[in-house]
């Protein structure tokens, strides 16, 4: 990684004054801006000279071996050229042009196997192809063919983007809004280095305090978790914008980078495990910056804010609610000292509107928002407040200044809208020492983000456990009763049932259990039952069952005379609230549990909440109580509240079944499972297992 | 109005170098700036000269009759100076103080009802209290106590702001983007001229093509309803933004400008009934009026979207999925013209990547977003661009404006993300003559925008059908059995039911009707029959039914003593989907109707949908397609199709009854409303009518 990002000398492959509509002349640019920050040798077989400066054919022709290549040359000579310069000690290389494969044809996929024999046999590391290059911004290296780069200035952050072109537009704007840099990356294809090295370089160096990813997808998908547990460990914030959420996403990413964008909700649930905060759009990722960048996190969720605006308090408290933050209550002494500064006929409160006689008085309005800092309930400040933009606007930045000083608490400070933001306002926000947020939703969200990710800071991540070790033991899953005793074992406690051979014996077994009663059929052939006719409840007498099993039968073979029927289920009625439990292994990010409410009118409606595996009981109740559905958990409508115990029980049971077993099972599915009142336990009423396909031993 | 917006002569009073913050003089210099569109007086009795201008002691004094008081004193001073301004013939004020009662408190009722009465004396029309005053820019009359809106420029936009304060920011930024405005009024507390004022002004205002609003509360309803429905007749956009929608928000705007925020979903449906574009923030407020500002509208809702970037593919199509905008499917004839355009390696399609090496050939971009412009399957066209941001860029805004030139149909510019933009910027926007977005998700919103209002541009909003007239037979809703005629005939069809005095007659009616059955206590006493024990379903046999009765009658005795028990329903037992639909009458926006998915467990989920009334067949298919539980109406795993006709039959039944009855009626509810199989019909199971208290006869 130091030969990409702090090369000592550099070769510009493809130097001319016209290739790729003028890209190399503009690394040129860039490069002699800083004064040459590295020795640099243009490598041109036609030309002598250009810009001043001797030309060589080759790298054999160079003097020196050299750390870094810029290949701005299409991508047809793409494999010779950097053949020819790993025989002369190159140790890596940026390439710019794209058609490596990604799109998926013939020639460009040879291409991009030829570029992974060079990393095999000589070491050469890559980045791109497809990509626009990197910054260095401490080694003032801008090896990137755009001026509008040039305004990024050293800093904190840490940046890559899998996608080029807007990489330029996103730092020229937060270079605006006064963001600063350590190294940027575009990474585009990523054939060789990918997100997972690149995150894992800023994760370790020392400049880097936070980190912001564009990425379309996760080419290794362990190396990158391993890299964000590292991160959440040290306490680095990872900003992220991922697309690739939808089909048509997805389909775009892939045709873009050729990577897989994956599954959207579990990566979410990927993001939530390892404290990456996943923001909405480009913008976002802007204000999320802004709100990170002074390395303020805050001890809990209370949010006090102080506007000058009733229009702007009106508006904050409706976006605050959408957002389910928590506003933070004032206590009594705050509010007296706060109902002596506002203005008369103003009510304190939070949000607090300060009123229009305190908006020029600014030193008053600063010790109104130090009173809110100062109280015990507050965890983060946000105060409304903007940079100057008018010309003849010079507010002094000491008492703004004087706010942060005063509290260790996080403060935002919120603008109600986008706007221009000059020079000037970047050094009063500079002076001020405080992040300036354009927008009100946007204040509510990062404040959000920031005590999220402040209670996720430091954790460690637990790792994945082992599945059983043998490969015959890992398929010892059993099958029939031993298997349903494991089940049963694992929290998942079937209804009380037994089986019949025939209708006859099926009325006898259903006397025995009480009625009413359920009654399924029982074939290897048919997986969905209630579709196929194959289920009947509520049936209250001796008659009802053997009437109800005749017709099963007769029905079944009608529809599908192949099907085997091997006979009856007979189970007690269950009744209570119907859950979905599950748990499956993702192709990229590995095992998750879904649960949520469960019922065919309800599926429909989606209330699910996914995590990744290895889970706790506190993330389970926590999971439980996201849902849309959760107050049907508690005492709702007369209804005794649910037994919620024992449904936590049964979710770690089925998800420690399923990863002591996930070399041999590929699904595993409880729905419904019946969740009884406060003591009656759960009913696991369908179990569903999707053994893997076998696997030959390596 | 013309006394506000056109005024002749202009009357400053409190004229003074310091009072208020300085906004007399502020107004003042603003005045200067346009050189005096109108005759000013000042108006101070402690000072005779001000600004080289000659003060007078009050309204007497002067030479004429003032159409416009700007006044700049205290609220105390405010009832008595104009009331000596009303005895000399003064039309208009603007009151910029605050405190008329809008806090609740004494002093300041007090003073708002002194205001009224000069409303009511001398015709006297009040923009205000708690406002910062109005802009008429054609007039060049800014008065308004700041510099900040000097920026704002003449155009087509008519603006009506609640907030004074969040008026100029907002102002000054839309001028930043090039906006240009009408009239401008921030329209405070609305004590006397209000928003439906404004608006009726404005709609019938020529040079107002387009209005934006910040609103808080609506005062007159109905009069705003009236003004919205002559806009949309008209084809003038209004375009809102209002806070008030959660419950802390409800406060703010009661405490701010002391009016009810209302019901916010009941608002929701009110603005899609009205045509009105309700946006969810400043920001966004201003995107759109950037893409409604050249008045253009698409035919249809197909959007073709050509960008420059892989990523922004992704991005866009990610967004379109969320808002769920319908992409076009281009024709093939277009595809083939577009793929020899694009980049080698990338496929046409939409969104449309066009490649690298497309970005800085700007006819050739031209080119590909006149050929998807021209396709016709297209109604709407996005391309990606933004305005110059560099010093160095010059891009010919011809090529641009070429694109806008070959179309008739809406082109949406629009950038990745926010951006500064300079004058040069606003110059190169102006010469293309087409909308320029910031930010990918605004994009795919703003153009939603324009094809959901195109859709509505035009309609005559159907009026509230009169209720029954003569308050005697208003009331005349029938009870017992006629009632329940009157219910299945507006098709509520009951379940088969019969009534019985006591549990064994009760068991003998259950026989009577066949097996399974439901019960249900009858009492006057209890309105939630579930929640008291009163319900029980799937009653087998006669025994059963008898021994549930005896349970609820026992249980309801020892719950409640003096509960009366008039009896039981027995009731066929229903099974389908079930549905809740009711109708009531806000209290500031009228009759409204609520449908939804109905069921204990779901209605937590609150998949439900609003509508104003009256309402029509297509309106109710509609909401119901609107529904996240649409999918159940369809055949659905293997269940058949429900009866949709009838249900659509019930719902509109159910709007007549109520809105027939509604001066007798306060609430009328029916859940569940069970939707049987296609050709089985609905069956109301529990209709629940709440009378309206009787009002005495006027």
């Amino acid at each position: 990684m130091d030969a990409l990002l702090r090369p000592q000398s550099i070769a510009l492959v493809g130097a001319s004054d016209s290739s790729r509509g003028g890209w190399a002349g503009r690394l040129y640019d860039n490069l002699a801006l800083m004064d040459f920050p590295a020795r640099l040798h243009l490598i041109n077989p036609h030309r002598a000279e250009l810009w001043g400066r001797k030309c060589y054919p080759n790298f054999a022709a160079l003097a020196e071996p050299v750390d870094l290549a810029l290949t701005v040359i299409p991508s047809a000579a793409v494999p010779a050229t950097l053949a020819e310069a790993c025989a002369h000690g190159l140790r890596c290389a940026i390439v710019y042009a794209a058609q490596f494969g990604e799109g998926g044809d013939r020639h460009g996929a040879a291409r991009g196997r030829a570029l992974l024999d060079l990393r095999a046999r000589f070491g050469l590391r890559i980045c791109g192809p497809n990509c626009m290059g990197v910054l260095s911004l401490r080694e003032r290296l801008l090896l990137y063919p755009a001026a509008r780069i040039r305004s990024v200035e050293p800093g904190p952050i840490g940046l890559v983007f899998q996608s080029g072109g807007t990489f330029q537009y996103w730092l020229a704007q937060a270079s605006v809004r006064g963001l600063g840099f350590s190294y940027c990356i575009s990474s585009g294809n990523e054939l060789d280095l990918d997100l997972a090295d690149y995150l894992e370089f800023l994760v370790a160096d020392e400049s880097t305090k936070i980190i912001v990813c564009l990425v379309e997808g996760i080419r290794r998908p362990a190396a990158f978790m391993a890299a964000a547990a590292r991160a959440l460990a040290l306490g680095k914030p990872i900003l992220m914008l991922k697309s690739g959420r939808s089909e048509r996403g997805k389909a775009a990413v892939m045709s873009h980078t050729g990577a897989l964008a994956g599954n959207d909700e579990v990566f979410d649930a990927l993001c939530r495990r390892y404290g990456i905060v996943r923001c909405r759009d480009l913008d976002a990722l802007i204000e999320t910056c802004v709100a990170f960048a002074p390395g303020r996190l805050p001890n809990g969720r209370r949010i006090g804010i102080v506007t000058a605006s009733g229009n702007t308090t009106a508006l904050i408290a409706d976006y605050a609610s959408e957002e389910g933050a928590t506003l933070a209550t004032l206590a009594p002494a705050t509010l007296d000292r706060l109902a002596g500064l506002i203005d008369a006929g103003l009510v304190a409160g939070n949000p607090l509107d300060v009123g229009a006689a305190n908006v020029r008085r600014v030193d008053k309005y600063a010790e109104i928002c130090r009173i809110v800092a100062a109280d015990p309930g507050v965890d983060i400040i946000g105060m409304q407040g903007q940079v100057p933009t008018l010309p003849d606007e010079a507010p002094d930045p000491a008492v703004f200044a004087g706010i942060g000083a005063a509290t260790e608490k996080p403060v935002v400070v919120f603008g109600r809208l986008a706007q221009n933001v000059s020079a000037a306002a970047r050094d009063y926000r500079n002076k001020t020492a405080l992040p300036f947020v354009h927008g009100l939703p946007a204040a509510i969200r990062v404040m959000q983000a920031l005590a999220t990710y402040a209670g996720q800071r430091g954790r460690q991540v637990p790792a994945l456990p082992p599945p059983v070790l043998s490969p015959a033991a890992a398929r010892a899953l059993p099958a029939g009763a031993a298997l349903d005793a494991l089940i049963a074992a694992h929290g998942l406690t079937p209804p009380r049932s037994a089986t019949a051979p025939s209708p006859e014996a099926a009325a006898a077994r259903a006397a025995d259990l009480g009625f009413p009663v359920a009654l399924k059929i029982v074939s290897p052939d048919i997986s969905h039952k209630t579709e196929a006719g194959g289920v009947a409840v509520g049936l209250a007498d001796r008659a009802a069952v053997l009437a109800a099993a005749q017709a099963m039968r007769a029905g079944l073979a009608a529809q599908r005379p192949r099907a085997r029927i091997d006979g009856f289920l007979v189970q007690e009625m269950v009744s209570g609230l119907e859950y979905i439990v599950g748990a499956r292994t993702d192709p990229l990010y590995g095992p998750f549990l879904v649960l949520g409410l469960g019922g065919v009118t309800v599926e429909v409606l989606n209330d699910t909440a996914i995590a990744l595996l290895p889970i706790e009981e506190p993330e389970v109740r926590a999971m439980l109580a996201s849902l849309r559905s959760a107050p049907l958990l508690a005492e709702f409508r007369g209804r005794p509240p649910r037994d919620v115990d024992a449904l936590v029980r049964a979710v770690l049971g089925l998800t420690r079944l399923f990863l002591d077993h996930r070399e041999s099972l590929s699904d595993i599915e409880v729905n419904p499972l019946m969740i009884g009142p406060q003591g009656a336990g759960v009913r696991a009423v369908d179990v569903r297992l999707v053994r893997a396909p076998e696997k030959e031993d390596a």
